[in-house]
């Protein structure tokens, strides 16, 4: 099947993504997309459309997962390729939705030349990756892989109360259980990175190897509210003060942890917030990740300590678990073929690791699987800015293809 | 005039400050009585009820402030007592009403004891101290003072859109421009400290020298919002982090310039604050109080300073000042007089400032003045645990009827 170097129509591709695009398009060309909304509803139909088109079978599950199947010469577990369609609100046109026209760019390359595969090839659209409308994210994967309770993620709810289940129903998109994913040769997710590595290093390739392990704590400080005029320094509880020093010592001490490990404060309040009033109470996130599960022993190790140190000044700290995971790490030989695939195009790579969360990490743990990073530009997304250049998309789905490809002769 | 030791009846005296607590009482024995509101309007109609019961004439100005007086023998220039009788919502029962009430203890006393006064005996009550409702604070004291513009003032709007003017007429306290404050030979202010200091240190009396002078600045930090998974440290614009940096180093500065500065940042908001996000934007308020001018001008010296080093954590640091005041000192013969009244009742005292605002800070600017302060149990105020105790209550009030006989004398 692997005579001559078989490359997938870039063209073709942009104007696809730029169709896809038009279902949700905001004023400063980003997508607002949420799930189960009426724009997700068309971009189903669309693609749907495309792959009837293509000859594929069309099946949906009870979470409206889409998998669209071109036949193979061989009753095997499919090839899946895909991602998701929803984006965040005025979120990017290439978020998820790449790794959907990929598949639908490899088919149709496939098609084009005559190609009918061994394997069964799939493409899979997830159902509410983002979280954006109904909490949590990768909600239909999750519940795919065991993660998550079909029952009660059924009864979420967004922000104007209507529950996934009757949006899901008003899109129509409610199929049947005996359609889910249940086993396949091998999923590959392509997606931009999201953040600014490829771009930093010029390279134009990421085979990911692992979805990094996370902690989120949220820590909690009071202390005691005082008029700021009238109370001396050396009287005071102030829980802004003590947050500040708790924050400082933590960034010194997870600092030394080593430069792979990322955490973040990115939720902050304070209260009264009041200028002329001491504050009594500071509650901040902070979450940290990294590959290995001993780091965020460590970083636990660290958060366990500031509560100490914090005390001494007088104020009481609290530090709550909000939740945590541990690293997903992708199947190996997956990723040595997209390695081999991405050698053998000629093209500038690394090996990753995944910071943000994706449908592939749920998914891994039944069917082996592995991801592909192309560059963002300056590191965005989910925003109107993210971009990642046509070429780029296209080189990423070559990868894609070649290794569907490899997979097949393998 | 003074033969014998003339006290006051704390007993009564309490129960004058239980009384006006019942306009406005809440359910944990605070007071809400915002400005102009219903509970004011009644509180206001009850004090003048008291006065005419005593004899006192009743004059009310264009900003609704009402002069109780007491005739004296000779037409001189009044001797002036009073505070103020509005409070923040879910107040205290002392904040304010104290001094009001010690003018009406002070007189009742005089009337008890068949003692007409040399020079006319009068009470005020400021409208609108707290700024609860109609910003600014110390509204009325300074429009007399020249501070603040009537025209502006009465446009004022509360939180539903009502103005002062149109609420100063719906409680039927509008009077004319005729009736305001112009001469006096001294304004008395007894006020509870809403510090931790006396009841710290076991004093009684606080006689107040001046209200700090203050400086207010916001700070904006502005970072750049990335995804906290996928961006390592080294490639971060963190807003907060460069935050808490100058924050740090603005605490050990500042704290550098001597004990008697207080310093605070009050008000702290981090956006977009999502724990998945790292801020690019942090916005806090650095306010900092001190008698001595030199030292607040040190203060905004380090506050530039800061500009310059949070710049090198790549983001851009805006310092801008929302506005300051000078320190305004107190009659020195009027403070005198106060020290030697509380020597002469035997009371534990000492010369202090004031950190916050009051109205004797305006009405200093043309008439002789001075405040006295009483201890707040926990430093607390503008809360419903706002405390002063009755003999506390009581000893500074007779601090206030003797200077009055005092200058009587004098």
């Amino acid at each position: 099947m692997k005579k001559q170097k078989l490359l997938i129509n870039g063209e073709r591709l942009s104007r696809t993504l730029e169709k896809f695009a038009d279902f949700g398009r905001t004023e400063n060309n980003g997508v607002t997309r949420l799930s189960l909304s009426d724009e997700d509803r068309l971009v189903r139909d669309y693609f749907c459309a495309c792959c009837k088109e293509l000859g594929m079978t069309i099946k949906v599950d009870d979470m409206g997962n889409i998998y669209a199947t071109l036949a193979g010469l061989e009753n095997k577990p499919p090839i899946v390729m895909g991602s998701h369609m929803d984006t965040v609100k005025r979120g990017g046109r290439f978020d998820g939705i790449l790794g959907v026209a990929a598949g639908l760019e490899v088919v149709r390359t496939l098609v084009d030349n005559n190609i009918q595969p061994k394997i069964p090839v799939m493409i899979v659209n997830f159902t509410n990756e983002e979280g954006a409308r109904f909490e949590p994210s990768m909600m239909s994967s999750g519940v795919l892989s065991g993660k998550f309770e079909k029952s009660v993620m059924l009864q979420k709810t967004d922000s104007e109360g209507i529950t996934f289940e009757s949006a899901l129903n008003a899109i129509g998109y409610a199929g049947d259980q005996e359609s889910r994913l249940k086993e396949a040769t091998a999923f590959l997710e392509l997606h931009i990175e999201q953040g600014p590595i490829l771009e930093r290093e010029s390279l134009t390739i990421g085979v990911v190897e692992c979805v990094l392990g996370m902690v989120c704590y949220e820590i909690e400080v009071t202390g005691e509210s005082d008029h700021a005029g009238t109370t001396p320094m050396n009287m005071r509880k102030d829980a802004f003060f003590t947050a500040n020093s708790l924050i400082m010592e933590a960034r010194q001490k997870l600092g030394m942890l080593g430069d792979d490990l990322v955490f973040t404060m990115g939720r902050v309040n304070v209260f009264p917030n009041i200028h002329t009033v001491i504050p009594n109470k500071v509650v901040f996130s902070l979450e940290a990740r990294h590959k290995d599960s001993k780091v965020i022993e460590k970083v636990e190790e660290v958060i366990k300590s500031l509560i100490t140190t914090g005390s001494e000044d007088g104020c009481d700290i609290q530090a709550k678990k909000l939740w945590d995971r541990d690293t997903v790490w992708f199947d190996k030989s997956i990723c040595n073929l997209l390695e081999q695939s991405t050698n053998y195009l000629g093209l500038p790579y690394k090996r990753m690791v995944s910071g943000a969360g994706h449908d592939a990490q749920f998914i891994a743990s039944y069917i082996p699987t592995a991801m592909v990073f192309v560059p963002s530009i300056n590191g965005k997304s989910h925003c109107e800015e993210e971009l990642t250049t046509w070429e780029d998309c296209e080189k990423g789905v070559n990868v894609i293809l070649e290794t569907v490809l490899a997979i097949q002769s393998s």
